[in-house]
């Protein structure tokens, strides 16, 4: 062990940046936590003349990042270049086969290549921690990985993309439409010019797919997540879950049933009353439910420089102090290949809202459309519009209206089924909307 | 390094069993974690006899729990025998002065004991490690200790005491008196025989002096918190939250200032819609604010043997994994002796509520008193009863009424000086009730 743990930092964007600034900032009392100086040596950026607030001349400088990677001046290389491929896999590669510890953000490049990486850390005795990688600030990757040993867990669940938990709020807060509230995430840079990562839900499947792999002792495996996004909630959706006392989030949910480990990224509806629910704006939150704890959620932001900053400080840190572990927490080859369980079988509660021609006998119909696929109903809710009201007092007119059902707990298939009848009997005019509910 | 790892428990209640079968339940995950077995080797309880589910023949058996922490057939011991005195802490100071590892839940004894233990630790280069300590389940300790290397924490909150926050659910949810919610909370397990160390918000205390501990890299200082319980909490007051806005809970707060470090256990009331709020029952929650994360929320069983041996459990695993670290986060030297901030200079909301003779005039002096003490008022709440009204239509006969208020941010001093004069002005009948306002 050196008197000074030296680090290489790839990429000096927002969070590259902040993380030099903290590990300044923190110098002493890192120093003192270790037992050893923890210094920035050397770094790579795309720009080297860009101001970021330090001089850039203290520290050792490659054009190249996976150079910098495999240097001999560093101990523990930090990849905040991001990307699943190319430069990014490329350095993280180097530098562990040189060796080295590894610090990275990247989510991507984890749900992608992590039982991979995690390997070759293995062979070499070094560490790979990605705390960043999953709700930014909010520790759920050192939770997961250490504070859960004596615990089976039996389900994660979170809140895991801060932009959709924005857009979602912003939404129900001022009753505006998907499309405004996406406008107005972008142009605060809560959301990119091209948002369909985020909001087609593909953000929170890869960091759910990490999660997964930390919870149930599994190989990440991203392709075995099924994906919904924000951007078919409508805000008369929104104003109904208020109604029936549910609020919406985009969840990530990874579940252990009797058919193998389902996850799944969907608009779910939560009780209002739950922990979960009272997380607005670019929060994120998780909830670990296991034998032991029962449960613990962890709320915090899950991105911005200083917060994503932080959780690659607490990584080095943890390195620095000599700290151990698995990246997975068991050893690759112990990770099993997870039973996939199809979505067809998923269990819970639905809402469903259906516009119809509002004819005589369209509830009784769909009403009845869901009991013969066995499926009982909490709710029926129709709402004629004052508007349509007004213009058609006697509600013979058909003019489209919503029903919305709760159910209990049923499965995926008969759901679907029902659904595919009652559009068969002719009476829906627009296209299913389907939000799966979360009652614990 | 040797191929076992040896744990020795002292203490065999509810956490201790719980621990002993959770260790035998994960000694899979745990050994593949760490790369070695993690095996319990030798007990010590007050009676050998007693059922716990396991066959304790299996294990060594020492009726000295000090003989056992000394004990060359260990290498980690256990405490979870309890109490700040006497046998704890005898057989915590020998296993530590025999080399040993040390995991403790006891609160008391670090509250009272922690820097001198921890001194103790670092001399020996082992580990003392207590997650279980504060919070139960909730994993507070490791969170402050290594997720927030990255931060400048500026202030620490929580719910530490799971039966105080269910009497004062109990008092919500049912409209019920103090007295009868402690009863029901007694009947159930939740409350002690002499419930006061709890309701008084003393055990709140204990931990929150090693939160800040953690947080703020000063010594452990648990005589240095201002500290009231809940049982002066009436249902009006329950009522008056809700109605304002608020809900109220026995918060522990400490927070650097410009005087100090503020540490107080008292009522609290927090807005109706923030996270912790939502936390009814016997659960517990944390929020750390810092400069880096701003702010995360850790929320979870704050008791329970499974809960509580689930800590245990994790400062095993971290042990065994060669995960180093300071006790305190720092070196015992260079924790600081925390300035104290005095109660009086406490800045913030409060909610006074004053039981007068409602004679004409009361109102307009009660306010002018608090404007005096440059006091700005957000609200003032004369609810008359009904019962009053139908005696006394006029308003005139002088009968006790309640007045609340509630003021902008002002001092603890200026508070206490407005009521004092108040009080002076022969209006008040009762005690005034004074709570103090988190809004953040």
């Amino acid at each position: 062990m050196t008197q000074v743990f030296r680090i290489g930092i790839a990429g000096l964007g927002t969070v590259g940046a902040s993380a030099v600034l903290m590990l300044d900032r923190r110098a002493r009392s890192l120093s003192a936590g270790s037992g050893r100086e923890v210094r920035v040596t050397a770094v790579s950026a795309r720009d080297r003349a860009r101001d970021r607030g330090f001089d850039i001349d203290r520290f050792t400088w490659f054009d190249d990042p996976v150079a910098l990677a495999a240097s001999p001046e560093i101990d523990c290389f930090i990849e905040l270049i991001g990307g699943e491929k190319g430069t990014a896999k490329a350095a993280v590669e180097a530098a562990l086969k040189a060796g080295k510890h590894v610090v990275t953000a990247n989510k991507a490049l984890l749900a992608r290549h992590g039982s991979e990486l995690a390997a070759l850390a293995e062979a070499k005795g070094v560490s790979l921690q990605f705390e960043a990688a999953v709700a930014g600030g909010v520790p759920i990757v050192k939770t997961l990985r250490e504070a859960m040993a004596g615990n089976a867990i039996t389900r994660i669940s979170g809140i895991l993309n801060g932009t959709c938990n924005y857009i979602l709020s912003r939404m129900e807060a001022e009753g505006l439409s998907f499309d405004v509230c996406l406008g107005e995430a972008q142009r605060l840079g809560y959301a990119e010019a091209d948002p369909t990562f985020d909001i087609g839900g593909f953000d929170s499947a890869h960091k759910l797919a990490i999660l997964t792999s930390l919870a149930f002792g599994a190989a990440v495996d991203a392709d075995a997540i099924h994906v919904e996004g924000i951007s078919a909630i409508s805000p008369i959706d929104i104003r109904m879950a208020q109604e029936l006392g549910y609020r919406i989030k985009l969840l990530g949910v990874a579940e252990a049933t009797a058919t193998g480990i389902e996850q799944r990224v969907h608009p779910t509806m939560v009780p209002l009353t739950s922990a979960i629910a009272q997380v607005m704006g670019v929060t994120n939150a998780v909830t670990i439910a296991a034998d032991a704890v029962r449960e613990i959620t962890l709320i915090g932001p899950g991105a911005g420089g200083d917060a994503t900053a932080s959780a690659v400080v607490a990584d080095i840190a943890d390195i620095a102090r000599g700290s151990g572990g698995m990246p997975f927490v068991l050893p690759v080859a112990q990770l099993r290949k997870a039973e996939r369980a199809p979505m067809q079988l998923h269990h819970g509660g639905y809402y469903v809202r259906l516009t119809v021609n509002d004819r005589p006998g369209a509830a009784a119909s769909i009403v009845g459309r869901f009991a013969e696929a066995d499926i009982s109903l909490e709710s029926i809710v129709q709402h004629r519009s004052e508007d349509a009201a007004t213009r058609d007092p006697t509600g013979r007119s058909g003019a489209p209206v919503p029903v919305v059902l709760i159910t209990y707990a049923t499965t995926e298939a008969a759901v679907r089924q029902a659904i595919d009848k009652v559009v068969g009997d002719g009476y829906v005019v627009e296209t299913p909307q389907i939000i799966r509910i979360e009652r614990e």
